[in-house]
């Protein structure tokens, strides 16, 4: 059995607007998603039963494009599509592919690039593919862009493969930058990146003079960013994650249960800072506790009925395991 | 007896930026105050018993700079300390003046502009001083400036003048534009101008790359509001108001509960926009219904434990009454 893990991500700064050109910077988060490959002559089987909402006997014909389910879920669909995806692309067969999670799927945290490089890095090793560390980094983002028809975050796939901190404009660049303890707050809603990319699209489209501006207002915050955070200085941090939380609900990817989970961190919670991560549209919020406050955000969160859990930044990128 | 009213006011896009020299709209609504005067021989007095906060036997010595009050309250006292001071600058005595609003004070509504400018336009009629209305205007925004230690709105003491639609960047000018119907969300907190300019003020000092644009942003969105609210472009001008609201949550000046009251007017209330009126940090929100749509968003803002009430815009300025 050979197993690889590779990490989710948060969006620090930047969403949306890094598709005119200012940069955007991520972090790899210690929530990594497992994947272990198996000998199974005579036939391929992906089993998603350990993902969040359980399912079993998977059974894929990657050649044939065809999968077999039993039991699904749309979470355990998602994580088989993108492993059959590699399967296929790879022309793997007589396997056992077995994936666990802990990034809550659909959220923004980049669970599905995090299952894409773990599989590639756990059949890398086990079919002595002998591909690099960018090899699987440039492969993993071409097949997410392939399953998504088209729509792939270079910085996710980037962030899974390589870890730590990766500051993305039109290109990509890893920053040493230190550690950061950050609260994640769930709505538990799904989010839909390609509607809310359409969304900021069409608004750019119809109000040119107005979203141009507030681009460069998110470039501006990520560029003093990457100095607030090199120099340690979080309770500046935290007001410019105020700020740019604001102009994103300005380009209308906010949400009633992000706003209440911001506030409730904000207010009762004592963060520095929150705002919304990633597309938008729900998924999640991160928050910047003070030294020792992640139990008092952790609590407003989930008054405010989210679902949370503490993060940290800058984590190791995919990895083989045991 | 001589009787004057003069409308409150809403900002519709604009308010903070307006300091940098984008322009900002605001209206006249149909929430007025107004102001009694009668002859009195030998004393002064204030009454503001009919204010929402009852009180009674304000008596007002305007040359001693001393107010005597019986039975007072914050709103009662802040009414006083405006009329004293019309009082005194007009050098008037021997009179009973009384005072009655429907505009909720310190909400951003620009109830103490109202009050100043009825005031001065009662005592103009009752004791013949011939101003005209240009004199009434000016001297009203001078008056609230010196209560209010240098800060004033010359688009509050503009729009109780001379109602309608008014444009402010360096200078003011009137609007002829049509009518629109609001639902205003009161949160019932009080808000202080002075701060949330100061809190905007720091902001840009600190980060003036960052907080530049957002002001052009705003001040794009007011001058494209113009041309909506010309050709009647109702659910245009309704998305620039969701645009709006996210920059001034950009700017610091949101709160929770203005947040949730403009989230619940956008969702279950059906709303094409909505968006906090005037400085923030407490104070009102503002929402654009769909035709006939007013009780269903009031219904959504007092779930979400907000006060509210519908207003017209474009409202007649200063008048006598009766």
């Amino acid at each position: 059995m050979t197993t690889a893990s590779a990490p989710g991500k948060v969006i620090l700064f930047g969403e949306h607007a890094v598709v005119s050109g200012v940069p955007a910077l991520g972090s790899a988060i210690d929530l990594r998603a497992t994947v272990s490959v198996v000998d199974l002559p005579g036939r391929v089987e992906i089993d998603a039963s350990n993902l969040r909402l359980m399912v079993t006997g998977f059974t894929v014909d990657p050649l044939a494009e065809c999968i077999h389910t039993v039991g699904s879920s749309r979470d355990a669909l998602l994580a088989t599509r993108y492993i059959s995806a590699v399967l296929k692309e790879l022309r793997a067969g007589d396997l056992r592919v077995t994936v666990e999670s802990r990034i809550p799927p659909a959220a923004g945290l980049g669970s599905s690039a995090a299952i894409v490089v773990a599989t590639l890095a756990a059949l890398n090793e086990h079919l002595g593919l002998k591909m690099s560390r960018i090899e699987i980094g440039s492969e993993a983002y071409r097949i997410e862009k392939l399953v998504q028809q088209g729509l792939g975050s270079p910085m996710d796939t980037a962030l899974s493969t390589f870890g730590g901190y990766q500051l993305v404009s039109d290109k990509i660049q890893a920053r040493k930058l230190p550690e950061l303890r950050l609260v994640v707050g769930y709505t538990e809603r799904a989010h839909d990146t390609r509607t809310e990319v359409a969304k900021v699209q069409s608004l750019r489209q119809s109000y040119p003079e107005v979203v141009a501006p507030i681009f460069q207002a998110i470039g501006a915050i990520s560029k003093r960013a990457l100095e607030l955070l090199e120099e340690g200085r979080l309770e500046e941090l935290g007001a410019l994650m105020n700020v740019n939380h604001g102009l994103l609900e300005a380009l209308g990817v906010g949400t009633r249960e992000l706003s209440e989970l911001v506030y409730a961190a904000r207010g009762a919670g004592g963060a520095m800072g929150a705002k919304l991560t990633g597309a938008g549209g729900g998924g999640c919020m991160i928050a910047l506790p003070k030294e020792g406050g992640e139990a008092e955000i952790a609590t407003a969160i989930r008054q405010a009925r989210g679902r949370t859990f503490a993060v940290k930044t800058g984590c190791e990128g995919v990895r083989l395991e045991g």
